[in-house]
């Protein structure tokens, strides 16, 4: 991209998986934005192309390969001058190594992001309760980040994981926002009951099945990945750095 | 942009003014697509710079001009192959035989957008009362189209505007939504005293001053300027038409 009066500390994000988690993330950007002004908020570019092949069946050889689309957007992200880019998605999270290989400039890590989140809430050991899709749970991609920080993880049985959290993600995905909030909330309750210190919604559909409106009355620390992965957005705008 | 394979019928979302809107609007284009799975999304990217100069002191050349601004956002997103463009912003519509004859492809028009949301509410003619920005209001945006479309047009009073409409806008951009739902109710029920049928919010804030959750409560028909135009978007997108 050819220099100019326009240019700027652009962040990019690969979204549309799904296009309401990116959305989502989008809005809580602005808002956990510290900003008097309109002016003074983060500039940035959101590639939402839900086209992309669903992640999970693809990461296990049982659906169409999302790699080359999502290596697309990084592409185009970076023509447009985004100087970083975030995911808010996160089975996408079990190709980060391709997908930073690929990516020009850096590329947030959603598990991080959510590690620095449990910090800032004064979670910094602990049993931690993991919320996502079956694939990133099966695959650890949270446990093993959150064991090399002293954490202990507990999740779901496999066949909880099929009760309560897959039918939470899919009424989100399909446009079911009402019905995705009791199979969280149950979810989350049963980590909770085998002591739970704190939960991460660990996939981006699960903050929308339970707005933040109704957390409290859950009684335990939620760290939202969404939320998350816009502090480290915007963290990575404040810093200065590449 | 060159053929391929990740080529689509991508809409281009000119946002960012404000941020929140342009995240709110691309929130509603999911939740108002029929979709029943992920992948049946439309396929959008939304241009996010907030720095963009506001628009209504641009307008009266009492600040510095956003149109260049808004002429490089809609430049990018036809780089990236945006085949429609939306602008989740009234005010920007001042600017729209300009930024139509700048941009290659076709450019949404939000006020055509509301007026043909209101057909879809049953309204097709009576008094409709608007609440804006000041300058779109006292340059008759709204009022010049819905005239033409045989409505009659009701607005704020200039004390009542800076008293209740302007206030309730700069809260929202200003990252303060709770305290933005009271002046903007208070406004809409000055309108509706007064015989207003239908009350549009003429300002892509105001949607987010009275979330949905709140608007049966006021008794009125509701025009929201982001809902009509993710539904223009959704039309335009399903029509296969340029």
């Amino acid at each position: 991209m050819k220099q100019g009066e326009f240019d700027g500390r652009f962040l990019g994000v690969l979204g549309g998986m799904g296009p309401m988690a990116g959305a989502a993330f989008m809005a809580r950007l602005t808002a956990l934005t510290p900003a008097g002004t309109e002016q003074q908020h983060i500039p940035a570019i959101l590639w939402s192309d839900p086209r992309v092949p669903d992640r999970p069946a693809g990461y296990m050889k049982q659906g169409a390969d999302p790699f080359p689309w999502m290596a697309h957007g990084l592409g185009q992200l970076e023509r447009l001058g985004a100087k970083a880019i975030a995911i808010p998605c996160n089975t996408a999270h079990l190709w980060y190594e391709e997908l930073a290989a690929a990516a020009g400039v850096r590329l947030l890590h959603i598990v991080q992001a959510v590690i620095a989140d449990l910090r800032r809430h004064g979670i910094d050991r602990g049993r931690i309760g993991l919320m996502g899709t079956a694939v990133t749970l099966k695959l650890g991609l949270y446990q093993q980040a959150l064991r090399e920080q002293g954490y202990d993880c507990i999740t779901p049985a496999d066949d909880e994981l099929e009760r309560f959290c897959t039918p939470s993600i899919l009424h989100v995905k399909a446009n079911r926002i009402d019905q995705a909030y009791a199979p969280a909330v149950d979810c989350a309750r049963l980590l909770q009951d085998r002591g739970a210190d704190a939960i991460v919604f660990g996939c981006t559909e699960l903050p929308l099945a339970v707005p933040h409106a109704l957390r409290a009355q859950l009684g335990v620390t939620i760290s939202d990945s969404i939320d998350a992965l816009a502090l480290a957005a915007i963290d990575w705008h404040q810093s200065g750095k590449p």
